[in-house]
């Protein structure tokens, strides 16, 4: 089976049968930034999500679980500069705005997917969201593409909008995917809240939607976000409206196989997006582990070196210094020997080996100086451990991570 | 049982017994630095060593491992500037620097403690030392206190040297026990290398002092450094030459209590002066979690608070953002109940409510201001889940980390 994906424009409204909004509202003061955003499925989908494993979750978090625990959903409202967490009404404020979207579109207040983003711990105020849902949802509605505004809505720290979409063919049906997402605060990959919402107009069953949107995540979302170590909002949200035609997927045949890919790259986009718009990042880091003697072991290896801060501000500062890569891996939990262990970088200026089996490689400082003053470098980790590997995503660590997260609030 | 810990000058000193020194022998390439430091005693210890649980560990870690086995010690080579770690001749490296200390000072190289802090990955060159070794040694003989020098000459991005020494009266004799310690880099708390040199003048078995110097490590030097998460060179060490003449302490009675309380007193001096200095720090952190289930619980909870990044740039910039407080509780892999979690801050300026059963307090934010302007803050999370406390000890995260560690090589 051989299916081509290709790129297209329309984000979140690329498949059959969703629109889309942003404004702003009111949640931030800034009144140039949009703060809302709306997608409306013009029929019930079948839906799943994935949400924070943080012990300390958002209400959104909650009450979205709690609505997508049929498999069905029609609509996603979300606003930014507010988390909606820690709040004694957050769950009434939730619950709230699911009723809202309600009033003013006809659909049950349990078909909303509700979510929030922004600073933890302030109550969410619903005025500016009734007093916005009437006017958003008639621009929605009036609009064929404002997938783009609705996915400026949801960005906080984000210096760049994430859109991206798919299309495939597949037993004589082309299938549309897109999505938006948020994200950044990379000191740690991923303590900055990550959303992102994807559409299709595959016919697919709530079961596989689930299970395949689990799996897409694994090597996406989760290889930006260390597990365990997410924001208390997180959460990745699909929902397919049927529109393509296709015969509903139920069961894990080639058309699955075919749909599971498209997501997969959907979400590989989406999360490296994410990692290379970290909070001051001026580079976009990937660690590629192999040779790990489990998938689980180099998954973890992958998410120490990018997660650490010494080797995120030697990359910011395009030094070698594959002392704190071999440090990270040291460190990670993972039972490694640091004898069978070899380190290079590279990007597009080229690939440089700086150490073999654990111990130091004259190099050519020059030469590495030039390979990692590029936008995109890769850290290469060979354990010869065994057969498995993985990819984590990151950036490097910057003077404005600082500045930007030393005054979040104001 | 009532023991006086007095503070007194004289660091590693300080103990009977002891001598030390420090001298630029060229391991760096600034001449002002000092980079080489020795502690000799005048006869044979008892000792103890607590070391990195990196899997990734340099060869002087190894070689001192080996050389404390038996229990015994005689003195204390250490150079900055150079970790001696991931080369191909890093294990003859140290182990010939003990047979140089041992040519010039008479004692068999296998009682000698080599360290080594610096860069990784680098061949620590043997030439400085065996130069440098018969004037330090001569200089550490004709001097009573030398352990100034020797302090400055471990550190390197320390801004501080940091050394203490405390005495106490127990059975009728004066007890000495004094340490140096260099550490910083601490973004994550403990990313940089630690090391501790400890020296007592008390007579303790070597096996009891083990116990005494793991027993103080777990309130101090690892509640800065996150278990697991340490450099490829930590170490602490402590010798005891026993010339305060007590009776050896070789069972835990009263005598060993107050050796013990000794230890630990001068290990959370060194450990808080680590956390303080942490590289660029404008302000030293405390997160005390108190009412948690278990005691391994509380160390987890308040690591997780101290090492949180976010929770760092907000308190340099003095920003009562407890939203990421809670988050970095709700990461941290401990089973808590949100709804329980009460969150204050205090300094010399002050004590503030900030959030009450997991959800936000209305607070002064001038208040806040001032209290979390202060050079100490302390970040206090009551848990209600049982009654065990512990705590972390850290810094903010300011610009200065970012430009320190962009091109530490350099």
């Amino acid at each position: 089976m051989n299916i081509v994906y290709n790129e297209i424009t329309g984000g979140v409204c690329a498949a059959a049968g969703f629109k889309a909004y942003g404004m702003h509202a009111g949640f931030r003061k800034n009144t140039s930034k949009l703060d809302l955003a709306m997608i409306v499925a013009d029929k019930p989908c079948t839906a799943a999500g994935v949400y924070t494993k943080n012990k300390v979750f958002a209400a959104p978090v909650g009450v979205t679980r709690g609505h997508l625990a049929n498999g069905i959903a029609q609509a996603v409202i979300c606003n930014s500069g507010n988390a909606n967490a820690c709040t004694p009404d957050g769950y009434e404020t939730a619950e709230a705005s699911c009723k809202a979207v309600s009033a003013v579109t006809g659909i049950p207040a349990e078909d909303v997917i509700v979510a929030s983003t922004g600073v933890i711990g302030v109550s969410l105020p619903l005025q500016p969201l009734t007093d916005a849902l009437p006017g958003l949802y008639s621009a929605l509605e009036a609009n064929e593409n404002g997938a783009d505004l609705a996915a400026q809505a949801i960005m906080t720290t984000d210096t760049k909008k994430k859109e991206f979409a798919l299309s495939y063919e597949f037993g004589g049906k082309t299938i549309h995917i897109g999505g938006m997402c948020k994200g950044s605060g990379m000191i740690h990959p991923n303590m900055g809240t990550m959303l992102g919402f994807i559409t299709t107009d595959a016919a697919v069953s709530s079961a596989l939607l689930d299970k395949a949107l689990h799996a897409a995540i694994e090597d996406s979302f989760n290889m930006v976000s260390v597990d365990g170590d997410t924001s208390t909002n997180d959460m990745v949200c699909v929902m397919a409206s049927g529109y393509a035609g296709n015969d509903e997927i139920h069961s894990e045949g080639d058309a699955y196989a075919a749909f599971a890919g498209a997501l997969h790259t959907l979400c590989m986009k989406m999360a490296q997006a994410i990692a290379a718009d970290g909070e001051g990042a001026t580079k976009f880091l990937k660690c590629e582990v192999t040779g790990a003697a489990t998938k689980e072991d180099a998954r973890i290896l992958s998410k120490s070196v990018i997660a650490s801060s010494l080797v995120k501000t030697a990359m910011y500062g395009a030094d070698a210094n594959w002392g704190r890569v071999i440090c990270a891996l040291g460190y990670s939990g993972v039972d490694i020997d640091m004898k069978t262990i070899d380190i290079s970088f590279s990007s597009e200026a080229g690939s440089i080996d700086v150490c073999k089996d654990g111990g130091t490689l004259l190099f050519d400082e020059d030469i590495a100086k030039k390979i990692l003053l590029c936008d995109s470098v890769t850290i290469h980790c060979n354990m010869h451990a065994g057969e498995f590997s993985a990819t984590a995503f990151g950036c490097d660590l910057s003077y404005e991570y600082v500045r930007i997260n030393g005054d979040y609030r104001s």
